[in-house]
């Protein structure tokens, strides 16, 4: 068995990174720059955001925060997004999501120009995505994408069971995987909550995607030996023993899968760091107009 | 085993719309107006066009026709794609493809403006589409959609096997199929040339869909029996029997199937007319103002 180093990846890639933007800035080009709206001040959004900040001076980016109070209203957001749209040193933004629920996410989502959806949420980018055209990539899911390629994983006629269907990995990850090309032409299936059989369709799956926010959802009857697994979960679980008093648990039974996989992806540590390094590569390509002009 | 009368159930939607047209007519509406680009004289688009036309009349829909010859320049295309981009009296309107080699396909279904796009091609209905948004559906898996629908055939928990990846048919119909509501929550999995053990797959399958373009490629040992198929192929085979010269054949040998199953689409007359079925329903959706205000 062998341990997928998300956190090394993302680190290699990273510095790929900044190598590029120091290339950019000697050849007298203007240095990337990531904006994030964050509305509120839950915990996690709170993470993410800093970590993404964390992550742009790792690669040499400006980033900007914008912050709103949770008593925001819909307009002065929609107003935020206008003025980054054009603003002509923002190469790509973000907003963190989940939002209060007075807004519209998804009228958010839409109001952001494709062009600098780094996120790769606007309809734009996930249609050419499905089409197979070049887009922003949703960043977990090219995240994956990412961790299969770096550790040479075959794909080609393998047989991928992704399980969760939601619009930001289950469903990207299974079109990404089923089309043309390396990562992909596995044969993907899709179970979710109306699945029948599970466990059987499990068995037969040389990669396994867990990303349905069940901690220890996949269990070692479910995992043919020597498949691998991709565990996107997430989840905070109460932890007495731990000093913020939760711990990060993952989709998968880790202490009993590890065993039989030939792959597996820790939580923390995975998929989880690969998701903001993503972010900074859609960045990169925003400020180098490598998908849009 | 029941035939899924393709003919019968496109006639009952046609006639549906007809109602619906009257209605809006008698509360002093604009009638229903679709516009075909036809580019060249393909014995194969010439009868499509042709089809479209005469479901338009059947539905009480003005049709247009805007015809090319095939030395036609990617500007003149697009710039008549604007002028109905821009005209009020225009609902929708397709532009029927293939299209001669020096005109990018891409750049003409992006020129089209996404609230006119009854052919559901445009990133951003494809992107709706993916994330479960009201949108145009592309025409194709959006009829069988209705077929599933109108035969009530159950779909949640249902393994469906979709054969083909294609951007008009494998992908969207699956995306569709995973959906959670009716037609949908069904367990998909997609395969294409890359896939391994196809017929052990296509025997654990509730439902095929076999939309792959190969003649009577399924085969009697490829299906489960009681499974429901769906064959979207639509290939002309010579026939030197028949007056045109060839007859369609679709992807399924239905003499040995057929018998197999409880549910079977024939070709022609399954799937077939559906798709211009689905294009009506777009337009009469279109018109309405029922999606996009």
């Amino acid at each position: 068995m062998e341990l997928i180093d998300g956190k090394k990846v993302s680190q290699d890639i990273k510095k790929e990174i900044a190598e590029k933007v120091k290339e950019i800035i000697g050849a007298g080009g203007r240095r990337p720059t990531l904006a994030a709206i964050l509305v509120g001040h839950d915990g996690g959004s709170e993470t993410y955001v800093a970590n993404k900040i964390k992550a742009c001076e790792e690669c040499g980016f400006y980033s900007r925060l914008i912050r709103f109070e949770n008593d925001v209203t819909e307009a002065e957001l929609l107003n935020a997004i206008k003025e980054l749209n054009e603003d002509g040193e923002v190469d790509g933004f973000i907003v963190q999501l989940p939002l209060p629920k007075h807004i519209s996410e998804q009228k958010v989502i839409e109001a952001i120009d494709f062009r600098k959806d780094v996120d790769g949420f606007h309809p734009i980018n996930v249609g050419r995505m499905s089409i197979g055209l070049p887009c922003f990539r949703s960043a977990t899911p090219a995240g994956i994408m990412m961790l299969l390629e770096r550790y040479n994983i075959p794909t080609s006629g393998a047989r991928v069971v992704v399980l969760g269907r939601s619009n930001i990995v289950g469903k990207p990850v299974a079109t990404m995987l089923m089309q043309k090309g390396y990562p992909g032409n596995a044969t993907v299936t899709v179970c979710h909550s109306a699945t029948k059989d599970l466990n059987a369709i499990c068995r037969e799956a040389d990669i396994i995607i867990a990303a349905l926010g069940q901690p220890a959802f996949v269990t070692a009857d479910m995992v043919k030996p020597g498949a691998v697994i991709i565990d996107v979960g997430t989840t905070r679980v109460p932890d007495s023993s731990k000093k913020s008093g939760f711990r990060l648990s993952g989709d998968v039974d880790f202490e009993k899968v590890a065993p039989l996989c030939s792959y597996i992806t820790p939580v923390p540590g995975g998929v989880g760091p690969m998701t903001i390094t993503s972010l900074m590569n859609n960045t990169l390509l925003a400020a180098s107009k490598a998908i849009y002009k």
